[in-house]
């Protein structure tokens, strides 16, 4: 009965956690436009920040923003990426504002991290936003906001959490690998930083494609509750996945016909590459939700075969075993074969009691009765499928 | 059997009252355009007039309108926000129409309610409408429509009722907080009243978010009728919710591109963010509709599963015991052991009932039958799940 | 358990009639276009004839076209609104299309009542096509062609029945209530048949939105199969109104972009006016279509609810009594106690039937068989909800 | 219980042959393009040439193209229609081919009969695709290719059949009923035959009305397997439709906007009715698979009402004698009345069965609690609706 | 009971079988971009050189691309195609990029064989991917991906494959049927190749349509699971074909409006013959979506009817016994005709069991009873349909 395909097991989740921890306004309605409050929970601000030119590479970790500038200001000629991780240290964003001298609807942007990804130009930077998604066992889904500062030498990322998807790229910045990185500026320092947290997605999609495809061989084996709920919970994560990737696009659409300086001409090529990229993911989350609805309607039809076939049972053996049943009453009854009273014999009651053979007759009918319809039933087909 | 999800009490709402006051065309099919009828049921006009420049604010409350106005007239120089609350009062009305040149059309609009989010453009005034929702405990919907009359010194604003959700742009023009709201003239004054009635939708999605993720918990633990009635009662809302968000941004955006000077070019950043405010609220209100609807979907298969097991459970009792009654039917007839005329011995009529052991034989034959049956179940996994 | 809600009565209506008189092409294909075959059931036409200026209102009746337009003649200088009810009349028909030199193919479309509401502009006129819909008691829905022709002075306007809608527009004019409609011509006159056609949707739409309420309050308390017929027959009627809804919004577009100079530039204000209303009219049809969807779901979940009732019904009654009375059933059995042939005592055979208290304690046994199916029912949450 | 609305009798049809001969494409992959292998099933080309100009009329019955081609030589300034029925004899395609000087891919199309309507404009000719729709009593729907190519002076048509809906063009060539059919040269007669081909889509659409009102009327009195599948016949036929409807309006425009001098510009008036046409049936088609659909919905919900309703007969009849027949099997239990080895009274052991009136009270007994039940359940509604 | 539709037998196929190997993205997120790693699984490339002029062929099958390139280079004015068949061989592919100076981005598409159809043009030549889409018996489909680099004379394809479906383009090669293959240059000969894959499309969606019909007919005859199954193969294998065929069209679109010299113009109207089938192509994929989702539909209506016939079976059969059963419990119970203790006769205890003739009459009794309920359901209809 166990086909080979369950020797996957279906790996334990708890689906009451695959949530994604929706991101909320935190500022209450009719807040004064381009404040922007540090959330309690917030974690406190580090900064790692890479100065690099093509064939060198200076770090620094900081807690203080005043180090991460002067930093920079002493490797002039460089191509700065500086990496914020953690927006709650007031004093950093603040000293950011001044420093670079941006609009403090950006900062409330980059703090209220519940933006949807886009691109907006100023006169002397551009204000980029990407969602950096992770799945970690359990099918939690970490949604956690990537924003972007892109000047003209400097790249400045801010991120919610210590943990990020981006080591790959500090990688290649050490290694050097293939030149581009330490050579084409900071507008293909952030083209790395998003691709590379597109490319993520990919890994997420092929996740959830795996578990869709592991339910659906159980649901085939045998249809259970607990498989409904697992494709609800792929279905709720397509669904914030689909609201991630479709600004995407349009952002990276617009980075493309950006006519901005800022944006190195040779950048664009590798732009289209992750433009074209975002298209696929796109194309694939569409996919799956059509197969995870497929997969719901699958389970649907399948609950109502078994309900069928529950009540096939119960509609086989009652109707076998109910006339039968009656007809023993029959024979049960007490009708008296003599009147107590007069003696008299009442030879029309149940004369049959006191047949020879009464008894065999009785049976004989009863077999037959059953017999004639197991024979009814098989015609219509209740005992295939 | 209850999860710390249910922790969390299912608030009590009656579901009859999610109801939004639908807005009806009060005026008769055929009327003359441009006339303006006071419903019945409008309150009294109240008029808030703020009269303010960058270091000083005069306020005035007043139920006549040539006392407004001379109020005004006696500050020139400031930017004045004059806001109506009421729309019973005709003389105001009209006193506002010939002052200030309306075109009657307008008038109808501000007057007759139920006018979608727009914005119209005439020579010497700009005409703007949005749609004030609040969402009181019981989840009723308040769905207020708020006019807007833009000239060059000053904003109107018309409300229906006393109270609104505004106050906090009052706190910031009385504490001046920021500088903007009294230096950028009435245009900004109309962005920031705009904004807040925005962000009052945001609290209104979190709050049914809210109601939707614990309904999902409870649907888990324990699906009933009253969680789908609740389900309902939020897709209800939604309907309502996305009439007024999307043509709130087609006026946002409509307003962004206008080239009219009553718009102040320094407002335009700020409306900007409004306008992608607009488009967060669509995204939320899309994803939870979409959520709504597979929470419908989830309670419909929940109920299926429920059928199914109140199903196996009559089948699994009726096929056991139907069966073994007929066995006991069986051995309940009266077939006689004797010819009562004759005194013969009818030796074929249900010998088994003056056996040794008989009746021990039956029971053990009706035990084997029940175990066959509930093996014969448990391999078809009818107990688990 | 009858609330309060239910005293709103549910009208009766016989669903059978909600029906649409289906607009169907009656000539037969590949006939010669341009010829204009009068249907047999067509009414004869009457004619009514306003000719009016500032100060001034001259009517006739008349049953004859040549009289119209004598007395059209008659009044150079004056505006006309030529009223045509009833379209079987060929030679008033004829008639118009020789004086005013109007194509064939557009006596056509007057004729075959079933087009879309349509703008068509010709070297001296235009034609434009309503859809004058009106509601009976029974929700029957009469839709009627209004067709125009709209020239310099003259609007003729053309209906397939001696009711309709305009009254209001009459009165008016009689009237001359606020100026505008005597003054600004012809296009004025047929933007006010258009409005007072359109303002009549919202009529009908408020109709069909108090059904679905009440229908919703009694789904609510009881779910019938009356209440389903309800809901489907309004679906029927949002069918037909949001067929003739979309291209009405597009003509009033049309008209509103149009440069023709038959189009008065001080009645475009008007239009625009008109436009909105349109626009208002698809919003609520569509919102409606959504909530007759979802109350028609909310009907098949309470179905559901109500199947699962009833099979938890039969289940708790059939579980609980089918095993009491297969225990009654072996106490029922007539093994012997004593073999009848030989006299011997058969101990084993049912030594229940003559323990003293046997009766006693079966009776027992069979209480708490109950008492446990009960409690074990009662935990799983079938008497609840 | 038979209404009037059964007076129209259910029209008995074999739904399995509701089938569409789906066109394949009968080349194989690969192939050279502009080739164009006959189809061994074709039937052999007849040719009908008509010759015509204002006052003369010349027709030609051949099966050889070179004669036809001779027959309009001989009718210089005559316009030409050369209709080819059959698309089986090589040479007669071949010698147009040639004669004319058509692009191969052209033959190509016209051939493999699974094309949808287009217009493609070459140098010297057109070529335009219509897909001519007919349907029998069975509900058959037969749909043939019509291909036209447009000379200066000469259309040519080709059919795959011998049969078409095209007689009432050649009855009003004949009789040159209004002029323009003899006068506006061949697109014109295009344009003829185009119409006469969408006019009887509206033959088809009104057929396929009737049959779902007829469904519908049935559904409502009872509905029954065969109705569902007559729905899901019609909707398989509006799939066909649809598939044609869309490109024929997409042709039509392109033809209404071509400045190709072989369209003549008289015939454009004539060209934006046929558009018209298309948009109608368009929309026509779209509301009778919304009205399929709901009535899918329909038949859904009432086969779900008939469920319930024979669950409730089950429930309420088990639920009654059930707990009857459980009292009756308690009073056919064998306690004995006397210790058969001591001959002691046992008196506990139902006492009942010896009491005055004992069973008159089991009677009554049990008449109560039927009494009760009944009761019970019609309070719940269970015998209304 | 076998129509002669069931002589078509359903063929078996597994449908756990019915897969599309989900092409995944392999390369790492963050890695490089325009690194190609080749998989471990990609088979060594095989050459195959085509070099042609209008009156010559010579073809060369190499392991090594230098001899490739050496061939080309002896064969000056020729037209050149080379078959590339396997990714694997790092030392070919980095010899091709070297020799024609291909972008390391467009060889990394090339090697991860999960493109979508595109186009992109570069300085010097264009690059093309198509997808070859192979059907096998079993329904498993084979997506490969077929990638093109076009230069001035030369065209090179990539296949992961040595089989693929491009033999009839080889074929019309060595035969020089019809000119136009070996005169009209690499873009010809491009347009040759993708027309061949498209064209493959149509015998794949024929064969789908083929297995639709064989189950709808199946599905009439008798529902069953199985057939549920097979139209869940077919609507995922719609779902992997219209992701492709889309983006073909796009593609197709793209190069008929390019105005790259590198597309000889003649070859433009084969573009636009292509670009038809490409529209056509989609066109039966959505009707067939739609056809497959119907029958679903149509399979869960026939669940439902064969439901409620099984519960009709249940309720006719208990109605009918269970009230007869009752009776004869009735008369099966032991009210004692005498008191034992006292001899007294109680008269009233069932004396229908001392009647002359009351077995006859209740036997009569019940008789009534059952044919008064058949009566009653066969007038609700439970015995027909």
């Amino acid at each position: 009965m166990k086909l080979s395909v369950l020797k996957i097991p279906l790996p334990k989740i708890d689906i009451s956690k695959i949530n994604i921890t929706q991101h909320r306004r935190r500022n209450n309605p009719g807040e004064v436009p381009g404040t922007f409050f540090i959330n309690e929970t917030a974690l406190p601000s580090k900064i790692f920040v890479y100065s690099y030119k093509e064939d060198h590479l200076e770090e620094l970790a900081a807690n203080d923003m005043a180090d991460a500038i002067n930093f920079t200001k002493n490797h002039r000629g460089y191509t700065h990426w500086i990496d914020v991780k953690g927006l709650g240290s007031q004093s950093v964003l603040d000293f950011i504002q001044k420093e670079f001298d941006v609009n403090p609807l950006v900062m409330e942007d980059i703090v209220h991290t519940h933006q949807r990804p886009k691109n907006e130009e100023y006169d002397h930077f551009m204000f980029v936003v990407s969602r950096m998604l992770e799945l970690d066992k359990g099918l939690q889904l970490k949604n956690e906001q990537l924003s972007f500062l892109l000047f003209k030498d400097t790249l400045i990322s801010f991120q919610e959490d210590y943990d990020d998807v981006l080591d790959p790229v500090r990688n290649r910045l050490r290694k050097n690998v293939n030149g581009n990185i330490r050579v084409l500026g900071p507008s293909y320092m952030l083209y790395a930083l998003m691709d590379t947290v597109i490319d993520h997605y990919f890994t997420i999609i092929n996740r959830l494609g795996d578990e869709l495809e592991i339910v659906e061989d159980h649901l085939y084996q045998k249809p259970r509750k607990q498989l409904m709920y697992r494709i609800q919970g792929v279905k709720k994560l397509m669904i914030t996945m689909r609201r991630g990737s479709w600004p995407e696009r349009d952002k990276l659409n617009e980075l493309l016909k950006s006519t901005n300086p800022l944006i190195n001409e040779e950048v664009k090529l590798f732009l289209r590459d992750a433009y074209d990229h975002s298209i696929q993911i796109i194309d694939l989350i569409e996919s799956m939700r059509e197969t995870a609805t497929s997969l719901l309607d699958l389970y649907l039809s399948l609950m109502s075969n078994k309900m069928n076939e529950v009540m096939k049972t119960l509609t086989i053996i009652s109707a076998i075993f109910i006339p039968l049943t009656f007809i023993a009453g029959i024979y049960g009854m007490n009708f008296a074969y003599q009147d107590p009273k007069t003696g008299e014999i009442l030879k029309d009651n149940m004369p049959e009691l006191y047949m020879h053979n009464g008894y065999m007759y009785v049976m004989i009918l009863m077999l037959l009765i059953a017999i004639a319809q197991i024979w009814y039933f098989a015609r219509k087909g209740w005992f295939r499928d």
